[in-house]
């Protein structure tokens, strides 16, 4: 994680006093992504594993289907690109045409007339992928979900100092942690954790033991959008869910918890898939979905 | 904030019991701006306050120097539109040819080599526009800018209650709060803020007062370089800033503050503005900037 922090001297007040210190800083820098000699996208992301970020946003774009899409993937070594300290361009050559040409954003721009909406987001996303297979009921315990937030801020501790950093993770429906990744923009940790699993050869996620995709910060409609296109059925946040995220969750049979600190949670959508007859809880739930 | 916030059932577990029960979720839905019938951008943002998204939106891009570019701006009323419950297109009429036709990332993609880099982002920045003046000493009391985030939470706690929107505020040099915005984006609530003072007619900055921007998350190159475009020089965060904001803000003379909370604060940049000789500071800074 070497190109993810930078040292910068800062001035801090502690208890009315100030005092000049070297801090450790989040590094931010453009990443650009080619496909083949075409610019495909540029995004602002922390430099490190970019080239899961770069396989986990083909796949969360509908670029590739699955790892076996991609025939290369290395970094521009041509012109100034070669004397950067920083690579920030990344260059895929791909096996097959691509399974779509274009961001759900653009589609969504493409697609809509006057009547732009909610609605037309969730259209768009439809057009990419199938709602995930009906979830069997009680795969997931609570205690496990509690547990996950811990495990995430513990493998986060392992890595990093500047307390600027997005963190998404894998796991397992019995909590085991596949992998953590960080970055300044929760999307990018997004795509870094899918890519990981991209490159695996494990997602798109076909078993049907759930996986869980849990974010540091909050679950907007991006971050669904995300976590189904890899076909992940259960996503958890340690903060709010926003409307269009719920939404999307719950047409794609997805599982969608907030909150998750604690003791406690909030379960948006998909809540057959947790158990309610183990030791956290006393009751069965007045309601379910 | 009627449009801000949807009323959702949830499953929520607490103290080891399960219940049903209403919630409130913040809503997400795309905003598409029109430049005539030209698309100009989409953004996903909490619905509310879409003009001064807009007017700031096209300030920080670049596209209008000043309100008085702006001859009509409202919402689209045609087709679907018309019957939308939440209405997702404003179209502005220009009075002026457009000052840069690009969006920075644009300038940037289309500026750039095989030797994109920070380096790149700072140089696109440059072309539109020009560093601050350089400050006069101590004209902000560390006093003031610890009660900003106080207002901004008070201000918070009037207007919503989902827990899943970023704030952001502007504030005069003597701590005055002129307005706060909320959005599920940090950008948005960026532009929301930016937009009102656009269109009050004192944005861009002009006063040799200091004006001061406070994000309730983390201070990205994005926030700095909307908060440059508007001509504010103070950029405070309770969080985190990343290196390239840091960097950003160096180079043309902005104050940017980070972890702003209780009794301390991280100055990056700019220290020269802010007073160290009173009650609340023991000793001068050690190094200051």
């Amino acid at each position: 994680m070497s190109d993810a922090t930078k040292k910068r001297t800062v001035t801090r007040l502690r208890g009315g006093q100030w005092t000049g210190k070297d801090d450790m800083l989040v590094v931010e820098e453009p990443l650009e992504i080619r496909l083949g000699s075409e610019r495909f996208t540029v995004t602002m992301r922390t430099p490190g594993d970019d080239f899961a970020l770069t396989r986990g946003l083909l796949l969360t774009e509908g670029v590739i289907a699955s790892n076996a899409d991609i025939g290369q993937i290395r970094y521009c070594d041509m012109g100034e690109a070669a004397e950067s300290d920083i690579p920030n361009i990344v260059t895929v050559r791909l096996n097959t045409p691509p399974a779509a040409e274009r961001l759900w954003q653009r589609t969504l721009m493409a697609g809509t007339s006057c009547g732009l909406c909610g609605k037309a987001a969730l259209d768009a996303v439809a057009m990419q992928t199938e709602p995930l297979p009906s979830p069997a009921s009680g795969s997931l315990s609570p205690e496990t979900l509690l547990e996950l937030p811990h495990t995430l801020r513990r493998r986060q501790e392992a890595f990093q100092s500047t307390g600027g950093l997005h963190a998404v993770g894998l796991f397992t429906a019995s909590g085991e942690c596949l992998c953590v990744y960080e970055d300044i923009g929760r999307h990018n940790a997004t795509d870094k954790a899918i890519g990981y699993g991209v490159e695996q050869g494990w997602l798109p996620w076909t078993n049907p033991e759930p996986l869980i995709l849990l974010v540091s910060g909050r679950a907007s409609f991006e971050i669904t959008q995300k976590a189904l296109m890899a076909r992940i059925p259960v996503v958890c946040s340690v903060s709010a869910a926003s409307s269009l995220a719920a939404e999307l969750a719950e047409l794609n049979n997805q599982t969608l918890v907030g909150f998750l600190r604690d003791t406690s949670m909030t379960v948006y959508t998909g809540m057959e898939r947790i158990g309610t007859h183990s030791a956290a809880s006393g009751a069965p739930p007045e309601t379910g979905r």
